[in-house]
């Protein structure tokens, strides 16, 4: 059966690769997680098991496709940088978005255990994907703040809102407690009825988690011959330089952060 | 904290909805499965538990998201065709084929004990996705045909060059032995050197998996009245009709299946 | 000096293929052509000189890019329908538009004498030009029955305002009279008060103008020996056959005149 | 007749607007312009005539679409380069580039007597456009560069070619002269069997023309009122500055034009 007749079908596939020289962001975010919380039971408004499967899940696929430089997740999104010259996947946009996306939610399955201990994930988790280039420095930095900013905001809201639920409030009550409040006020509420000072939560609820590679020393042992003649095999210490995805639970907006690590918007 | 002064980044985020009134068709493909099946033992040339996994992933994926009409299967690659007048996501090419490829992939971790018993994952695996639009009912056709096809020469190959392996060659003379054999020839080769009557192979090695939404019946037990005055509860069997996603191991290449199943092109 | 060194700036023009086996439309259109046609006096509601141009430009469009099988004006618009199977330019969609709209463009200035004779063109005219793919027959035509259907809501529209205006009412009148009303109003208001049958209006006013190839019969003179051992010269008349763009002004929504031309949507 | 259940059509156009704050050039190119050339005769290797109507074709453009800020030409191409933050059409490619190449082809046709006087344009000339985007200052200046550097390339060997092909060679026995000669080669040619010192030549044909928007003085007489009491008019003189689309012929490969005019890469 020859199967040269049909091969004609692939030219309906048509290119849809990324300009050259932008940062492509691939950001995942999870389908249908309020469900997907509730239904594991995840602490509010902030669940830690959740939180640093996320987190792991995102430095493997910081290891799994090293173009990535820089990655930043917030509730159940993650957006991966890559290098504004990358040539992964030819730049393809559908190629670059599947892999990311799939691997990911692989990996949210596969590593759920690590994380959750017997606690049994019900269902498997659907994560979307989308690539969104940023030609500038300025673009992406904006990017990155805007995601930030949105974590911030978000998780401000959320502290409130489940302080007052757990204080006894409904969901309705408590949204109309927080109807047309600033920041201030919810630092206020939080402080005076609930004895939260909000500057002491922990970072990575209120920043969210930034992911970019340094460089770690790391010692390892070896056996190596004595020397001097003498080829005894003996444990002996070496420090090696490695690589890896290193977490940042602080601020990306201000300039501070980019001024110490100059590298990462340099590819 | 204003996000509003990032939020134009949002612009940066371009369309990519397909033409209407066409068949998208959805096809993921196992990254590196070449790999993946040697790390996980697979047997040669058909692993029946890496199969009927696919397979599972396959039909889940098709309760996931009921616009899909169709899909076809063979080795580690999945086809998924989404109706012509689907609105499934605007028919945003990435949103599509993020979260199909997303779904699937999480089904392969989870339901992996379910065919691999105690026999442990190794590490998550990775499907890519791409999305391929279809005018007419031919051009989907023959895309079907041409995977089908694909499988035929696969799979007819492969019996062959693993037959010769198990038989003692090594790869290199496996491939040098088929190396300018046609079909027929490799028939022969089955049948006199091994015994094998390629005829009776199984369907879905030689044919691939199609699956298709198809009525069922069911008999379902229900308590009841008894009725007539008498309230008392008593089993009652009930049939009524579901629709489920279908397996068809057979010839999707000529035309009976077809006009078997008229509806299956109708949308 | 060398170029190759600048030479990486071409990978940033990126394709732009339609799908294959769809039919791709290219409408062109007057860019601020209700001032193009006050600066040049067009007599309203229809310019026959205009008209006839658009009409003139379209014929040698389809002359020069032969795998434009349909052409449909009114107004100041053209849409151009291209062969399913067309391979012009690869089907990239930027180079089928604007060789079209610049080719039309340049012949609207080069031809403006042969319908406006010595009345002076004032300044150079811009059209642009959009490619739309149609994956289905019934797509095509509705495509078309939609231009026409707007081609006779405008001009019953026109023809009306027209009238009131040259009876003495200003342009706000004239609008305010037709305000709300139905096209058997329009009719009615015609006939009643101009006088005006609509249906006797020009069907190049009322249905737009169709132009398709069509085989006519030319009679040709050419010298010839007289024959019979004769080799004299003489005058003698030949039937040959050739392919035209020619009009149809007449309705295209129903079915009967693609019934009568069943080629025209065979490609 | 509704046009209503038509209208669904419409949907059938896709998007394509270009990525944000990156620069969008359009470029247009002469369709079939040796046999254009051939038949107009076009003097060789480089025309005044055309050259000039090319060149004055773009700077009609510039004033058309203010949002152009350079442009370069040679030969039968022009490249227009917009605003890093043009919103022109919405940044939609295909109306960017048919408005810009059907405005540039009715321009050579309309101001063809203009250059030519009295020869007659023979036919109607077709140009094509592509719009590609550069995201960095970088990439945009080696863009130019690359079309400079071709101009160079072609007029260097266009000057050989045709001074030998004027001195009695067919066209054949100077393509076979220049066979791989280089730059220093075909100097060395012009100079000692023609006497011509390139250095001499034209800097329109070495280099190409390059256009932007400066800032000029000019002298205006205006009637005003003599003053003091004295209402008399008189004429006076007025300076005032007007931006216009300004020719330089020289080097735009290295840095020196760009730091003398740091604006144009500004925005």
């Amino acid at each position: 059966m020859a199967n040269s007749k049909f091969e004609y079908v692939r030219k309906f596939e048509l290119p849809d690769s990324c300009l050259p020289n932008v940062w492509m962001v691939v950001r995942i975010d999870g389908k249908g997680f309020h469900k997907f919380a509730d239904a594991h039971e995840y602490q509010k408004p902030n669940d830690d098991r959740g939180l640093n499967l996320m987190n792991f899940c995102a430095q493997q696929t910081m290891n799994e496709f090293k173009d990535i430089t820089m990655a930043y997740g917030e509730s159940d999104e993650y957006s991966f940088i890559l290098r504004k010259d990358t040539t992964l996947f030819n730049r393809r946009a559908s190629k670059i978005s599947t892999n990311i996306v799939s691997f990911f939610s692989s990996c949210f399955v596969f590593y759920w255990t690590k994380f959750f201990g017997t606690y049994e994930l019900k269902y498997p988790p659907t994560f979307d994907a989308r690539v969104v280039c940023y030609p500038s420095e300025k673009n992406l930095r904006d990017y990155l703040s805007w995601r930030q900013a949105d974590c911030h905001i978000n998780n401000l809201y959320n502290t409130c809102f489940w302080a007052l639920v757990h204080s006894g409030q409904t969901n309705k009550e408590a949204e109309d407690t927080l109807k047309g409040t600033f920041a201030a006020d919810k630092n206020e509420l939080l402080f005076t009825r609930f004895g939260i000072n909000y500057n002491t939560v922990s970072d990575m609820y209120k920043k969210g988690s930034f992911i970019y590679w340094s460089e770690v020393e790391e010692t390892i042992v070896r056996m190596t011959p004595k020397g001097h003649g003498d080829s005894t095999m003996v444990e002996r210490e070496f420090v090696r330089k490695r690589r890896q995805p290193t977490f940042f639970f602080g601020d990306i907006i201000s300039d501070t952060f980019w001024s110490d690590h100059p590298q990462l918007l340099a590819v």
